[in-house]
């Protein structure tokens, strides 16, 4: 049994969610871990990591213009420091939250057929965010 | 320490919560692991996971008509391949998460006294959906 | 390889959030692990765990006050038997969450410089709140 670990960077295009399923796989494969339990942790509170489908685009279009419905911009906040979409990118990091963990089979995350990794940057403009990654296993 | 994984298969009744402690917790005896971390993933994108009273039912109802307000189906989704509740479905899976990981204590899940372990169909259709299942520890 | 788990227990002055960052990392440096993996459970239904950030003391303010715009108190709900915040508060746990884990590097939590850990109560009187730990690593 051994474990490995990792901070990894991704760079994000603004509001919207950016797939990292494969820079994951990579990562695994590179520790040559079989068997074990991969954890993911953005190190961030206003983007947040989630699984969803992988398959139609609309998915993403529809989820983040849901976000924007639940957690609207508005004068209703007292945390605006950074702007109107400061308060509302902690509530969608909230919502969404910053922790995903997948059992590895065969040398593979054991996702289902149609589910990727996202990152959601809820932030309006670009940044590069940090993702620390943890297996354990055999 | 080592550890034990699987890929276990639940029928849905169609939209609503299914308690899948007992099941979970007769796995995790099968096992033989007295101390460790349990780890569960939905592997679907319009199903998930959750942990909510097991006493009360009206809780579980007034949960599913929370999540419809939420997520109401509507002509404002540009996905909407498999009908009116598919990205609804796509929208709770994504608020209530896929993930759930319980510590285990003298060969028992640690939950507390009104937690119980629920899977959550959120199409209106019966549906059989995969849980990948992980445990490591001594 | 090993692990540790214990029940740490909480008090918390009622609806808000209190953080524990302190109190976690002075028990997983009594466990003596330097790399792993550190989770947490919270054993109740009307409270919660959840990642936040630890400056701007506002952003808990308007969370709180943005759970209680998305799960309102009133008469809708079938389940009200410990009072208006009964309901609302199961909801709130369930949209925040009960799980969180996070890597453990040279010792340390990798939280990100502005992430603290929070124990969300969703009940209006003061409760006293158990969370469950578990780290193992090396």
């Amino acid at each position: 049994m051994r474990q490995a670990s990792d901070i990894l960077t991704f760079p994000t295009a603004g509001q919207g969610l950016t797939e990292i399923t494969g820079e994951l796989a990579a990562w695994l494969a590179g520790t040559g871990l079989r068997e074990g339990l991969l954890t993911m942790l953005c190190r961030h509170t206003s983007a947040s990591l989630l699984i969803q489908e992988n398959a139609a685009p609309e998915v993403r279009g529809d989820l983040v213009d849901w976000l924007d419905r639940l957690a609207p911009q508005g004068p209703h906040y007292r945390h605006d420091d950074e702007g109107p979409d400061d308060m509302p990118a902690h509530l969608k990091a909230t919502l969404t939250g910053v922790n995903l963990q997948v059992p590895v089979l065969s040398g593979r995350m054991a996702l289902g057929t149609w589910q990727g990794i996202y990152l959601a940057e809820h932030r309006s403009r670009p940044h590069r965010r940090q993702v620390a990654v943890h297996v354990i296993g055999a």
